[in-house]
């Protein structure tokens, strides 16, 4: 892991660019952050079409780590700023061309976005390797955002023991059969009229889910009108897990 | 309004008995309130069938008391340890009877409720008017619990400013109509398993609710198996409207 550059910000965040390997990614560290305690660490994972600087993650990111938490973002293989094979573009201008017409997007949402998580996975159990080696992380791992990528890495990677998770509408097949499998505490964010997102969908992807503790939060509005109150419930649902 | 006892608990809440002519309620008044600064005000009101001294009501009560706001709750006519019509009675027993036998319950439940939520809306808001005529309570008000009734005061009492409900699956059919009249910012908790409240309802009411300001928070289990965190979202969310 290299750090490629460094700013600390008005409110005592350190913000830092890191390369490892072909995988580039953002971490930002409280002000208290070192010597000690070392911090509780959050995964933040973004739509697979944005990149890690997309204003809102940026935003979420700051506030989560001004908060007490290390926070830690990747543009995983294929998606946010990396290369897109000819095939990915190709299926992101057929998903756009059918919702647009108003026509079923499952065949070409699953090719696209299952093998995009298959990709992500193991590059974020890298990037989670890394960071738990510097000193002032000390784990415990949450993650926050991408439904499809969460649940995979919920049910895979041990060290995750509380997930936040985005819409839900769209998630591959695989991962639809594999929710029962999570066990970690849940909160589910849900935008009531997310035109990208089937609510009914998401709704029966909340009731799959096979963990005792499970809380969704609902607002109006659409897929990117989730109201900033919901980034402190977040913070505070991970403060009863991983502190 | 007379207030016929007094006790200071252990968190410097004073809880005091009153009766407000034949209106018996009680009132919860953070250990800061007197003589400044006065507080807001949050009128909790419980399922019609359960008295104001139920255990998890009165619990409830006292955690928001000692976040800084007065609670006030009381029996409404037919409601909790008040008298009972002979009527009422034998609704009640139909309904239980009916869930029982898994029967439709729509008409015998609205043959009780709906009578019941007319006559307590005038008297709760007679129990706000002696209630904010007390020198430790300033108002802004808030109103937490029964969904029939809080819609209706939500309707017609604009000094109800931010509203929690609970529950929401059997809501007599005036207040399913005149949900789209609700503009204040709205709480809306659901247990996802309430064996009493159809679950699909619940969701169509939150639909339905005119206010721009709306939040689902629903977790799995029955009836009266909403997680204590609750409390504290629900404390959160009136902070941020009557503060």
């Amino acid at each position: 892991m290299r750090f490629t550059s460094e700013q600390r910000l008005d409110d005592g965040v350190l913000e830092r660019e890191f390369t490892l390997g072909e995988i580039p990614g953002t971490l930002w560290t409280p002000a208290s952050a070192a010597p000690t305690p070392p911090s509780p660490l959050i995964l933040m994972a973004h739509n697979n079409g944005l990149p890690k600087a997309q204003p809102r993650l940026v935003a979420r990111a700051r506030i989560t780590a001004a908060y007490g938490y290390a926070v830690a973002t990747i543009d995983a293989a294929g998606c946010g700023d990396r290369p897109r094979s000819a095939a990915d573009e190709q299926a992101r201008a057929d998903l756009r061309r059918a919702m647009r017409a108003g026509e079923p997007v499952d065949e070409i949402f699953e090719s696209l976005v299952g093998p995009l998580v298959g990709k992500a996975v193991p590059e974020w159990r890298t990037t989670l390797d890394a960071l738990l080696a510097l000193p002032e992380i000390g784990g415990p791992v949450g993650y926050s955002g991408w439904m499809a990528l969460g649940v995979r890495l919920a049910v895979v990677e041990p060290r995750v023991v509380a997930a936040a998770f985005f819409a839900g509408g769209y998630v591959p097949r695989a991962q639809r059969e594999e929710a029962r499998q999570v066990t970690v505490p849940l909160l589910m964010l849900l935008q009531w009229d997310d035109e990208g997102n089937p609510r009914q969908r998401a709704l029966d992807l909340f009731d799959a889910f096979g963990t005792k503790e499970k809380t969704l939060h609902a607002n109006p509005g659409g897929h990117t009108g989730t109201p900033w109150f919901e980034v402190d419930d977040g913070n505070r649902f991970f403060g009863r897990h991983l502190k």
